[in-house]
């Protein structure tokens, strides 16, 4: 715990580095991995899963769905918020419900300003091992080559919510190196027209 | 305001008292009002609509569900939350949207430690008008006959979500006053047993 508190104490020395927190929202395991990307380089900071089976009522859920994810955010301080989305599920019931776990895990980071990214499960795959039907199991591997961990944990959902975090890394750079043409060029570079 | 004002402030002293916020949640539209029970008595303290159609993108109508709900609960300080919520939409998409609208705005009074309750729209309708098919329309004619209010708003969003306020009221004066049997009447009067 020593180890990431002087972590990110020491992030806001340093401009280059942004903390991306993970979500993979479900109603009966949510995910959250916290990935810090320095330049080129991304360390593992936490990740693990919320267990939501034991509390009865889906208020009970959703409420410890807000307060675990706002206790995430205030200790981490993390500067986005990168969430797996899924846009389909067995029936509008089971959607209604996920739609509701997103919304409270949403919430908690709006309520902090922290801006939001949504990403396809398919999309998410595709950007960590390079195929859009990767296993879990795949995917777990992979990130475990790239962010370095000993064991992969039992519970995939805590994989699947730095999976996405790794995702928004890999957008979000490309996004910025990405130019269009000439308009682009001198949009991001306003200084070379002198 | 100053009216309301006053209104909430007097609210402490009588413990016979609750507010009650009812909010009909959509993407497009969420309505929102407050009802005042005092004994018997129903007051309308307050009713209105969040535009959210204006914002582009979906996380901006979020935010806006969350920071606006929130500011109606630190503004009137409701006993407890009632909330319309259908089971089905025209989609898995839609319902998943609905979800994260009601998510959200559930999030604002769960970060309140504000009680939730839902109710179906048919229960809502069954409540107020005596009849679970009844229009919306039918439905604002009789909160205005028991709100005295002088004017249908032409947004009944508004006028749902007293519905549903007035429906939580309904449903909880039943389950305080409904004892089952002798052991409840044992529960709720100790002191008969002397």
């Amino acid at each position: 715990m020593t180890e990431i508190t002087s972590l990110t104490q020491q992030r806001s020395k340093d401009k280059e580095e942004s903390l991306i927190l993970g979500i993979d929202p479900g109603t009966v395991v949510m995910g959250y991995g916290l990935i810090l990307k320095t330049g080129n380089k991304f360390s593992l900071i936490q990740f693990g899963v919320i267990h939501l089976k034991k509390y009865a009522s889906h208020e009970q859920k959703l409420q410890k769905i807000f307060e675990r994810v706002l206790s995430i955010i205030d200790e981490y301080h993390p500067d986005e918020m990168a969430l797996e989305a899924p846009f389909y599920a067995k029936n509008v019931q089971s959607m209604l419900k996920l739609g509701r776990a997103q919304g409270v895990a949403m919430a908690a980071a709006l309520s902090r300003q922290i801006p939001i990214s949504e990403y396809l499960p398919k999309k998410v795959k595709q950007s960590v091992t390079g195929n859009g039907n990767a296993s879990k199991e795949q995917v777990a591997r992979m990130l475990q080559g790239v962010l370095r961990f000993k064991e992969v944990p039992y519970l995939l959902d805590s994989t699947d919510a730095l999976a996405v975090a790794l995702c928004h890394i890999y957008h979000k750079g490309n996004r910025k190196t990405s130019t269009k043409g000439w308009k682009d060029f001198i949009k991001e570079n306003p200084d070379r027209l002198k």
